[in-house]
């Protein structure tokens, strides 16, 4: 059991005594008290907020214990100090950590400094009055066992509803806003806001719903700050249609007629259709006429709505109550997503309705916005902030794509999204098409939408998985130089739907902007991780929100890492560091030697194998691709002609890498066609993290009181396993130089590739063996031709480069 | 697609009116419209509650198609009469059916009748005003495709806001309660019931802590029913130290010494212990000194409580802030279940708290009290029916168990619940004992406690798996004659957990005691079926306490069928029955011809398997019950000397297993001690239901607007799987005659034995095979000693007998 608390703003003594009066918990009865006992209680009084009688308090100060053998009543009726030891011994179980798990009461401090809780500073074994109230202070900021800080579990208990309706600016608490704002009260409007575009071509720009929650406070003069949610899902999905459009993956790879383009033959230079006249205006108005009953949230946007921020969904281009058609990520998409923040800022008109021109400006809002959510919603935040909008002061993209040809393809080949073979920017478009859920409007743009996903599945071009023009507008590196909202990255290292490389890229990629840039790697696949107990997700985001979008002077850049990353090696490790994937990373340089990786020279040989497999054992492959990742790393005897397998001795000390690791292969193919995969593998029998976070309490983290809730969640222990995959990585041996060059491939000629596997933040233990897998159809990932091709490669002109973190 | 409801009730057209008028979709500007055109408009107007404005309205109109080629507002713009087809292809949209996949514009009534959906008398292709009225009343009584009515549906967007706070009564429909009361008003108060009993022996009676949640209405004079949850598992649970405490189950099976017992040996005849007398009261208030903030919740419950219901949790003796020891469901812990609802009825004191003895009325108490929960909370439901305490109307007992040895054992042997090897209620009864979560408390009575614990692990006797005294205490059987309250019962047919015994002896077991019985029998394992899209069960049990606990004569119990089953063959099936494991079911015997099942006579033979396997094979059985289970069914060859499979020929019709199935061996072990286990499985490939719920959407039922929310699930088909286990059953060689007599076994001497499997309602398939197989070690149930044992089976002197159901 250990916490890692990012988000602790140092705060000096004075300071703390302001908050502390500002919360409530000093006040005229008890800040001139000079007996620490008679403090303490009074802090205990405030804190125990389901007893409403002095006789319900004193049973259940009865129920904490404050030494080895006296409770907590019996300590305040006798001692006459408050010792550091009672006080932490009381805060570990106010804490909810367990005697009888966690901690001693004999030795309190020890499982403090264990568990990584803040000892607050004191000079002897009792705290003085002051050491006293800053002890309370750090109680405050400090996170339970589940997944809180204390001051928020008292608000889960309705601490701070004796402020409803009393704010006129935000609260705020360690740099942090504070749930002072009713959520019951927030006001739902929906407005449409006119986006300089046409997207569906009927001649009229396209008006775009949005959602907006905002505090009621808003009504008596608060300008907030919003949150945005770009999210083409909210609106509903079209599962059975997208379903439909799914394509075959057990298809065979193709020959490429071979070619001498160059970047300037491909590049998107945008289209020169001309945009409609916006609107004319029919008049003004501050109310909306259109209201929503529950909003498709994210938990993380729920945690501020009661924290005096708004919050807003808009689905944009193509979706239930807008305009215009899906187009999976094209500079048309980007246009609808940086529309709202335009009209928050006062540069884009909204409407109440789609038909009587009633204009509504964003009175409310103090013309800041940050951007949040994962997956495509991130992916649409990076889009957002590749224009340099202004108003976007910061993106929170988790999980997000930064070009999408790093989604649906790799190296001159189709690649799809772990999980999701034969899925396509065509497929996501269907899927993401919300009008479709509203049939009279759908009825009158069917044929037109039916020639857009034609023209989606031509543009995406699955026949030859190169780079094309389609994917170069849909390539936000383009743009990074336009970057000026600070950037906040979080991506799963073991994210095979959106890879890493999409952030990778971006984090990379935007050094020289000027911004401030924060990245959080964790070992998760394509999740969320506002909710899992170890870190505190929540308090960063608040600390960061806070600086970025209320402008308080919280340090909240200083005090942020700019890379945070979850260990691999064990449960509730999370490290500090300066960068990831530096090019200034050492390297160390693999030759290999038959089934070796060997850091001396080798001699000369080659090495073959095959991509063939007998029907049973291919449909089954194709059927369970969990089987087949299983039985490729376990070295199955079913592929044994199918892959070459490369290993380290066991190391003699731990191996960080940090970065992309590259392969470099002189091979021949036995046909004019040829596609590689290459997995880098930890061997070594050890405990390692379940794959998805364990669900620790469902709905037991409360945003507020009497408010939504999100399940508690974290990564433990699985079982030992006696291996893991740590990265992978593609190519098409027609596109040796690049991704959209076709390059001639004559049978059994030898050809220098060097592929770039996914980027990777990984520890091999002492012990543990380093594997390099080669090997060609990747059923999860490529197509399935089960051709009869046979891979040859020249060992001694090959090696692994393996970029190291070296602390 | 297909919805399932069983609680509408047929209402005539003058109480439909009525009705409508209540809940204001009729009111003075539309119950005199003669245009049925205008009347769907005023309808359609009050269900857009979103559209505020009649722009957005008139929008909103238009996204919905009347007929293939015209929209709605089109369609109420030119036409002059409401077609049946252009009302229905309408409602399906509103009840969020998608004519790209569930119907088809041209023809609404045959998706209507597919869906299983109601459709409103008519006379002509149109409605009158008169039927267009019975139509939309009925259309609110629909579910819609994501498991909700039409009208909850409007009430999760708000239509019932307008009369928070307006109600003396509860407001029905269609014979049940609406959500009409603000569930953020609750009142959320606790009292500490006086139980007569002192189960920690410490002088006092033990206080009891009780959660409320009651309508804010009661504090002017509304009377209201109570839901009552007994869950120890509410106040928090010792998760790690229940876990130390679990048994190893790699333990040989011991000879046990043949005696004579008969059952009033070892009957149960209570204690004699003297019960201190009752506090002296030295006051009474009607207000409460402590509250709560979020209560341990069960969605159904969080239903009601929106719907004029009061909601309670108790936990019970020896959990978080009440006093006494848990004993694992022996006759004190029934009667700390029964005393809140005493106390409701006003036969037991509360008081405000602990210390004061000032006390505290249920003056807001209508005295009728149902109890709710699945598992542990359903078997305290069934306790507490067992007493026949006055005020308990009804119990609605889900996955409940009826006796604790059917729990924690079997013919004579210890059997685990499925999934928890090594449990057993002295493990239960620590990891209830959450008073261990408050150190002060826990720190006077550690002591006791480890007493306790060890008097249940002596009670219980892991060595010989007889019934005994201890067992008979917790066995409720003895006390189905006292049930007086109303039972519903609901429990997984897959439920290895609580085993289905638990509840046919519960159904058979109370047939003559005057009271309505109802069961429903899902597919699932222990869970939950209250977030099911397939059949109606918030409404089912909405219309049972609004007749049980308002005493509303909504015809409740002619309604609801007495038995309703889950097809196993296909998805979102559910069938009525009358009965369920009826004496009276027709049998047919199979006699056992080496490998076959056969209903001609058969030749004599004996067929013998052993238990004992490799270390390796063993070692990997004990660590991964599903590969055990799995080989077991499959026939793997790891396996095969220690089984013997017995099938049907393919099965000429489909055959519905319904009750127990009993097989009669005659049968010799090798050595003095033996355990025999039997599975029934279906051999045959089909598409079956997964064991597990699919989660449909998160969070996505709302119980009210702006309230709680659920997950929505439902059983989808798998993949195509060769068999499923249907029932099992286990027998100690040595209680041949029954649970508490052991007998001598001598080696190599055959002995018959019967025993009854699980009972269970299965439908096989049409060229499907019964099969049974007779093995040892259960090693997901059993001990597993891997001993040197072998069985041998006179097969022609052996049977299975199967209770079949017929039309």
């Amino acid at each position: 059991m250990k916490n890692n608390q990012f988000a602790i703003r140092p705060t000096d003594f004075k300071d703390q005594l302001k908050e502390l009066t500002e919360i409530g918990f000093l006040d005229k009865d008890n800040e001139a008290e000079t007996n620490p006992i008679q403090l303490w209680i009074s802090f205990l009084s405030k804190s125990f907020l389901e007893a409403k009688t002095s006789s319900t308090f004193e049973e259940e100060l009865k129920t904490y214990m404050a030494t080895p053998e006296q409770n907590l009543g019996e300590y305040l009726d006798s001692a006459t100090h408050v010792s550091v030891a009672a006080f932490y011994n009381v805060a570990l179980q106010l804490l909810k950590f367990n005697p009888d798990v966690d901690f001693s009461f004999s030795e309190p401090l020890e499982a403090m400094k264990k568990i990584q809780l803040m000892i607050a500073d004191h000079n002897g074994d009792s705290f003085t009055v002051d050491e006293l109230k800053s002890a309370w202070y750090w109680l405050l900021a400090t996170h339970n066992k589940v997944g809180q800080t204390y001051l928020d579990s008292l608000a889960s208990k309705g601490y701070f509803t004796k402020f409803y309706g009393k704010i006129t600016k935000p609260l705020l608490f360690n740099g942090k806003t504070l749930p002072v704002f009713d959520p019951h009260e927030l006001i739902r409007e929906v407005v449409y806001v006119e986006s300089p575009q046409d997207s569906d071509h009927d001649g009229k720009r396209d008006l775009l719903k949005a959602e907006i929650l905002r505090p009621r406070e808003t009504e008596n003069g608060l300008k907030v700050p919003v949150l945005y949610t770009a999210s083409p899902y909210n609106q509903g999905t079209n599962d059975e249609t997208g379903e439909r459009l799914t394509h075959n993956v057990n298809v065979p790879l193709k020959h490429k007629t071979p070619n001498k383009l160059q970047y300037s033959d491909i590049e998107y230079h945008g289209d020169n259709q001309t945009i409609p006249e916006p609107r004319t205006t029919n008049g003004e108005t501050k109310r909306a006429e259109q209201t929503f009953s529950r909003e498709s949230s994210y938990t993380l946007n729920d945690y501020f709505l009661a924290r005096g921020f708004a919050v807003i969904y808009m689905s944009g281009i193509g979706t239930k109550d807008s305009d215009g058609f899906r187009t999976t990520g094209d500079p048309e998409e980007t246009i609808s997503t940086v529309s709202i923040i335009k009209w928050l800022t006062g540069q884009l008109p909204a409407f109440t309705n789609r038909t009587d021109n009633i204009e509504i400006k964003a009175w409310w809002s103090n013309k800041k916005v940050a951007m949040t959510g994962r997956s495509y919603l991130g992916t649409l935040a990076t889009a957002a902030a590749s224009t340099g909008v202004s108003g976007l002061k910061t993106v929170i993209s988790e999980a997000a794509i930064s070009s999408w040809y790093d989604y649906y393809r790799d190296g001159g080949l189709v690649i799809a999204p772990g999980g999701f073979p034969g899925e396509d920017a065509d497929v996501l478009a269907e899927e993401t098409f919300s009008r479709r859920l509203q049939p009279g409007d759908f009825h009158n743009i069917k044929n037109q939408w039916d020639d857009q996903v034609k023209a989606i599945a031509d543009g995406q071009d699955r026949t030859t998985g190169d780079y094309n023009t389609f994917w170069d507008a849909r390539n936000y590196h383009k743009d990074f130089k336009n970057i000026t909202a600070d950037v906040f990255m979080v991506h799963g290292l073991n994210d095979w739907n959106v890879k890493p490389r999409n952030v990778e890229r971006l984090w990379n990629g935007i050094k020289h902007n000027g911004v401030t840039q924060k990245i959080i790697l964790h070992q998760g696949q394509h999740i969320y991780i506002n909710a899992f107990r170890s870190i505190d997700y929540n308090d960063i985001i608040n600390l960061w929100l806070t600086h970025e979008l209320l402008g308080v002077e919280n340090q909240a850049k200083e005090i942020i890492h700019n890379v945070i990353v979850q260990d691999n090696t064990q449960p509730e490790n999370w490290t500090a560091h300066q960068d990831w994937s530096s090019n200034d990373n050492n390297q160390i340089k693999y030759n290999l030697s038959y089934d070796k990786l060997v850091t001396n020279s080798v001699s000369e040989t080659t090495q073959s194998f095959q991509d063939h497999l007998d029907q049973t054992t291919f449909d089954n492959y194709a059927k369970h691709n969990d089987t087949w990742e299983h039985d490729l790393v376990a070295a199955d005897e079913k592929l044994a002609s199918n892959q070459l397998i490369y290993k380290t001795a066991p190391l003699d000390d731990d191996l960080t890498i940090d970065g992309k690791v590259n392969v470099n292969l002189k091979v021949s193919s036995s046909d004019n066609i040829g596609l590689l995969s290459f997995q880098l593998i930890d061997y070594g029998t050890a405990k390692r993290l379940t794959v998805s976070p364990t669900l620790l309490a469902k709905n037991s983290l409360a945003e507020t009181y009497d408010w939504r809730e999100d399940d508690l969640r974290e990564f433990t222990s699985a079982a030992p396993t006696p291996f893991k995959m740590i990265t992978k990585g593609h190519l098409n041996l027609q596109n040796r130089e690049n991704n959209y060059k076709v390059d001639e491939l004559k049978p059994n000629v030898f050809y220098n590739i060097g592929v770039e596997l996914q980027p990777t933040f990984y520890k091999l233990l002492k012990g543990h063996q380093l594997g390099l897998i080669v090997y060609a159809t990747d059923f999860g990932m490529t197509v399935r031709g089960n051709q009869n091709i046979k891979y040859t490669v020249q060992t001694n002109d090959s090696s692994l480069v393996v970029p190291i973190f070296t602390n």
